[in-house]
């Protein structure tokens, strides 16, 4: 991490649910310790694609692993927080072409509870923290509202 | 093709309507037209894993482009099966590591008719073609019973 000034603040970075989440899923899949060294909100920080950070990103691009563990940890932390809310246990499943084309899905049982089509992954990110808390928020409330409309499908 | 047996006869191989749909997914995504001098039995031949035949393939290996795409073939053309029992779309998405372990999923809707785990996918076959056709219907018939009892799922 550079010097730079970090896009979210240390404490929204530990104390917000979804935040802390997403980190616990970050380093769950740090197999070689490499974000041993950093803090949350270091961890957190390459999530938002401000439109300075933005522009400098190509077009068109293949993502890295880095970015993949990224946009996993990303749908690994919303399926937890499904499950927090349903009881039920909720897999993600991200489907993505080396170009970075794809789809993400999270199923409860046989049902999808979230199903979105991948694009431009290199470029994946969210222009603010705030904006970030408030879209997977919303995924998790629709996916949550899913589940309680359509409970026996979501039971199978 | 070897001048070895075909493990499946001409006829059958087009004949029958799951045949004929799986070798017409195989030609569909044979970008660089490696089966267009192979007839329909050809096509079919490698999806047959006798006993002998599954002997010569080690226990422990890597899949293929060839084999993952028999794999993709046969569950697209589960879901052009479907598709056409239940008059709505059915999509596959098919998840897999570099050492052939995954997870292979059709939806319908929000519905997942069909959600299979996958293993050692470098011997991905079958006894014979009549276990193939059976195993293929079974598959078939229990997604389409299962649109059938959550019918509002599967048109989300």
């Amino acid at each position: 991490m550079s010097e730079a000034v970090l896009m979210i603040d240390p404490e929204t970075a530990t104390a917000d649910p979804f935040f802390g989440e997403l980190v616990r899923q970050m380093r769950a899949v740090d197999t070689y310790g490499v974000l041993d060294t950093l803090d949350n909100a270091e961890i957190l920080d390459p999530f938002i694609l401000t439109k300075e950070r933005r522009r400098e990103i190509p077009v068109i691009g293949d993502p890295d692993d880095t970015t993949l563990a990224r946009v996993k940890g990303y749908y690994n932390a919303l399926a937890v927080m499904i499950e927090q809310h349903v009881g039920l246990m909720a897999t993600p499943i991200i489907n993505l072409t080396h170009e970075g084309f794809g789809r993400a899905l999270i199923s409860v049982g046989k049902l999808i509870v979230i199903d979105r089509s991948l694009r431009d992954v290199h470029r994946f990110g969210f222009p603010s923290p705030a904006k970030m808390r408030d879209e997977a928020g919303a995924q998790v409330a629709r996916a949550v509202a899913l589940v309680a409309e359509h409970p026996t499908v979501a039971r199978l």
